[in-house]
C-alpha cells in the first residue's frame, strides 16, 4: 500500500541522480521497478539528455512501452530520434494498438512510416486503420482490443471463451455483444457473469438500450457524452452500428484535460498550441499568438481616434488623460471577470440562450452595485488628487456607467457567440479589454464633455 | 442502440413540453421511460417551476433519485423545496450513501437534519459519518458501499459470497481485500475471478503494491491521483491503513470539471463560486468579484501617478496620450496570452521551477518577434496619423520594449506564484493587465523624454 497523495517526486528524482551519478545501475534497476510507468515517464523529463536514454533503455520492454506511453511529447520526440527504429517497431508492438497510434501520430511523419514497416503484419494494419480517422475523433481514440461475444452464447460458453484469450485491461468492466455481422446488440457488466446461471443465454442478461457513439464523433463531444453518462466507457460503431472499439474514461480525462489547455490558451487571447509547451517551436508560438494581437491592435486605433476627437478637451483639462488607464483598466477588469464565469457557465449547461435576459437581469444588477462601490471609491482618489469637483463627478460617473456596460458585454459576447456556433472562449480576456477599451473612452470624454462644459 | 453524440436535447424538451400541454400524461410517462436520467435532469432545468414538480413527481421513486442526483445546484434547491422531507428522505435511501451526503450537503441545513432523523438509522449513520469529513476531501466524495473479501478466501467461496450480497454499480470494476482488521491487503480485478481455479486463495491471485489516498486527501490530489495512473477507482484509506470506500472515475471527471471552472473565474478575476451561476445570489457574485475589483483599481491609481508626473510632457506633446490606451492595452493582451499559457503549462506540469531561465530565454525571442512586429505595424499607424518621426520612433519602441516586458511578467509571475505554492491562476488576464499598465507607462514616458528631448 502506498499513498501517492500529494507525492512529489523532486526527493524521488534527486535519489535517482544520485544513484546514476555513482554509476550504481543495478540499484537504479532495482529502484525503478517499485516505482509506477507514469512516474518513470515523468522522472525522464527531469533528467538530462544521456541519463534519460540510458535510464529509458535499462527498462524491460513492457514497462518501457508504458513509460513512453506516459511521456510528455517533448520527451517522447527526443527519445524517438535518440532510439533505433527496430526498438520502437518492438516497443509499439507491446502496445494496444490505439497507444501505438497515437504515439506515431505524435512523431515524424517518414519515421512514422519505416516503424510501421517493421511491426508484424497484423499490428501494422490494425495502427494504420487508426490513423485513417481524422484526428480528435473518436476512431483515434478507441481501443480496438475488446471482448466480443456472441448473444447466442451461455455464460459457459463464455466463460469457457474468456479462459482461452487474454484478457486485456481495456476489456475490465463490460463486455460487449454482437451479432453475426459485428453490429453491436447489446452490453454486459462483467459481475453480472460471476452470478448468472450457467445455462442462461447472453441474450436474456445482456442490456440492450446502449449508448453510443460513431467511429467520426469529435472527441470533445465523446468526452462530453462520458461525463455527462458517467460512463467508464462508451462503445464506438461505424455507420453500419458494427462495434469498431471503446473510448475509456481515462482516455477522456486526458481529452478533457487537454480541452482545459486549449480553452485556457484561447481565453488568454492565442490559438491554441498543438502540442505541449516545450515541444511547440519559438516562432510556432508567434505564429499562434500574433493574429489576435495585431487584430486587438488595429481594432485599438478606435482608442487613438476617439482620443484624437477629444483633443480640445484634453488641451483644456490635462488632468482628463491622467485616469484614462484607470478608467479603462477598471472597466476590462470588470469585463474579464463576467465573461470568464459566463464562458464556463455556457461549456458547462448552466446558461442557456433561453436564459439571456434572466442572464441579462441579474448582471445589470451586479454591474450597477459595482460599478457603484467604484464610484464611491473614486471620490476618495479624487480627494487624494485634489480634482476638481466637476472632474470628481466625471470620474464617478464614467466608472458606474463603463462597470455596467463592460459587465453586460462580458454576458452577452459569449452568449451570442455560443447562439451562433462560435466556440465563447473567443471572447477572451484581451478581446474584452480592447472592445470595453475603445467603448469606454467614448463614454467618459462625453460624460466629461457634459459635465465639465459647466465650468 | 442510440447515438448520443452531439445530442440536442431542445427537441426533445419542445416535444416534452407538447405533450404535457395537452395533458397526455401517460404517454409523458412512456417518453421519459426511454430517456437517461442525467438527460431528465437537465429536461426538468428547462421546465417552468409547475411543470418540474409535475414531472418530478411522476417518476420512479429509483429514476427520480438517480435525477436528483444529477440535477444541478438550483434546480435541486427548488426540487428540495417543494417535496415534503418524507418524500426527501425515501429519495435519498435509495442512493448511494456518498450521493446523498452530496444533496445534503447543498441544501438548507435545518431540512437536511430533518430528512436526516426521517431515515433508516442505518443510512443515517452511513450519510452523517460522511458529512463530518471536511468539504473538498476525499472522504467526502467516496463510495463506502464497496466489496470487501478476506484475503484467505478461495475463489469459490468468494464466488459463493459475491451471489449472496447486492452488487452494486460502484463495485464493477475491481474487488477490495481486507484484513481482520479491515485494512487494506490487495485489489481484484473482477476478471479475474473469471479465469481463476475455484479452490486458489485470492491471496495468491491479489495484487499487493496498491496506490491509495486518505479520507482528508483534497478531492483535486485526488483527481490528479487518478489521471496521472489511469486508475477506474483510487481506494480511500483511514490513517490506519483501514479501507473506508473508494473514488470513481465518474467523481473525478467531476472534479476536474469544477476545479477547471473555478480556475476560469479566478483567471477571468474574481473569487470562484461555490455553486452554478444561478444558484449564486446577485450580492454574493458582487462580494466575489468587488475584491480583486478594489485591489486592482487602487493599484491602477500607480498609472495616474506616473500621468501626473509626466504631465509637463503631455502639454508639450498632447498626441502622446493618444496613444496610451492603445500600447498599455497591446502589453497587457501579451501579458495575457503569455500568463494564460504558462498557467496551464504550470497546471500540467510541462514546466516546473527548474526550467525557469530556458523558458524565460525562450519568452524573451518569442516576446522580441511579437514586439518587432507591433512595432512595424505601428509605424504604418503613425504614417496614417501623421505623426512627427519623434513620436513614431517613440511608439514603435515603447511597443517593442512593452511587449517583452509583459511577456516575461506573464512568464515569471505564474511559475513564481506556483513556486511560493500559490494558485498561478490568482495571477489573472486583469492583474496582469493592471501591472502592465503601470509599468508600460513608465517604459513608455521615459522612453519619449529621452526621444522627443531632441526636438
Amino acid at each position: 500500500m502506498s499513498s501517492k497523495a500529494n507525492y512529489d517526486l523532486t526527493e524521488t528524482f534527486e535519489y535517482l541522480v544520485e544513484l546514476l551519478d555513482a554509476e550504481k545501475f543495478s540499484e537504479v534497476d532495482q529502484f525503478l521497478k517499485q516505482e509506477h510507468p507514469a512516474d518513470i515517464a515523468d522522472l525522464l523529463e527531469m533528467l538530462d539528455d544521456a541519463h534519460r536514454l540510458k535510464v529509458f533503455e535499462s527498462l524491460h520492454l513492457n514497462v518501457a512501452a508504458e513509460v513512453l506511453d506516459e511521456a510528455r511529447t517533448d520527451t517522447l520526440q527526443e527519445l524517438v530520434e535518440a532510439l533505433s527504429d527496430d526498438k520502437l517497431a518492438d516497443l509499439l508492438e507491446v502496445m494496444p494498438s490505439d497507444d501505438a497510434a497515437e504515439i506515431l501520430s505524435e512523431i515524424d511523419e517518414e519515421q512514422a512510416e519505416a516503424i510501421i514497416a517493421l511491426m508484424t503484419p497484423a499490428e501494422a494494419i490494425e495502427v494504420e486503420k487508426l490513423l485513417a480517422y481524422e484526428e480528435d475523433t473518436a476512431g483515434r481514440l478507441m481501443a480496438t482490443n475488446i471482448v466480443r461475444l456472441v448473444k447466442d452464447w451461455t455464460i459457459a460458453q463464455t466463460l469457457e471463451y474468456l479462459r482461452s484469450i487474454d484478457l486485456s485491461v481495456e476489456t475490465l468492466a463490460y463486455l460487449y455483444v454482437v451479432d453475426t455481422e459485428g453490429k453491436l446488440v447489446g452490453i454486459i457488466p462483467i459481475w453480472k457473469l460471476l452470478t448468472a446461471q450457467p445455462q442462461e443465454q447472453l441474450a436474456r442478461i445482456m442490456q440492450t438500450s446502449v449508448i453510443t457513439v460513431t467511429v467520426d464523433t469529435d472527441q470533445e463531444e465523446v468526452a462530453r457524452v462520458v461525463s455527462q453518462y458517467d460512463f467508464f466507457a462508451v462503445p464506438v460503431v461505424d455507420t453500419n452500428g458494427k462495434l469498431m472499439g471503446i473510448v475509456t474514461h481515462d482516455d477522456v480525462i486526458d481529452v478533457i484535460n487537454d480541452e482545459f489547455t486549449e480553452d485556457a490558451q484561447r481565453f488568454g487571447g492565442s490559438q491554441p498550441l498543438e502540442g505541449s509547451y516545450f515541444s511547440t517551436p519559438v516562432w510556432t508560438m508567434v505564429r499562434k499568438r500574433v493574429g489576435w494581437l495585431l487584430l486587438l491592435f488595429l481594432t485599438a486605433q478606435f482608442t487613438t481616434s476617439i482620443m484624437g476627437i477629444f483633443q480640445s478637451d484634453l488641451e483644456t483639462v490635462v488632468a482628463l488623460s491622467f485616469f484614462v488607464p484607470l478608467l479603462i483598466g477598471t472597466g476590462g477588469n470588470a469585463g474579464s471577470q463576467m465573461t470568464a464565469t459566463m464562458i464556463r457557465a455556457v461549456a458547462m449547461n448552466e446558461v442557456r440562450f433561453e436564459d439571456t435576459w434572466r442572464v441579462v437581469g441579474r448582471e445589470f444588477l451586479t454591474g450597477a452595485w459595482l460599478g457603484l462601490l467604484m464610484a464611491v471609491a473614486s471620490f476618495g482618489l479624487s480627494a487624494a488628487w485634489g480634482n476638481t469637483p466637476h472632474l470628481a463627478v466625471t470620474l464617478a460617473l464614467a466608472l458606474f456607467v463603463v462597470v455596467i456596460w463592460a459587465n453586460l458585454m462580458g454576458v452577452m459576447l459569449p452568449i451570442t457567440a455560443a447562439r451562433v456556433k462560435i466556440d465563447p472562449t473567443v471572447i477572451s480576456g484581451p478581446v474584452m479589454s480592447t472592445l470595453v477599451d475603445a467603448t469606454g473612452l467614448l463614454i467618459y470624454f462625453m460624460l466629461a464633455r457634459l459635465i465639465l462644459a459647466e465650468i
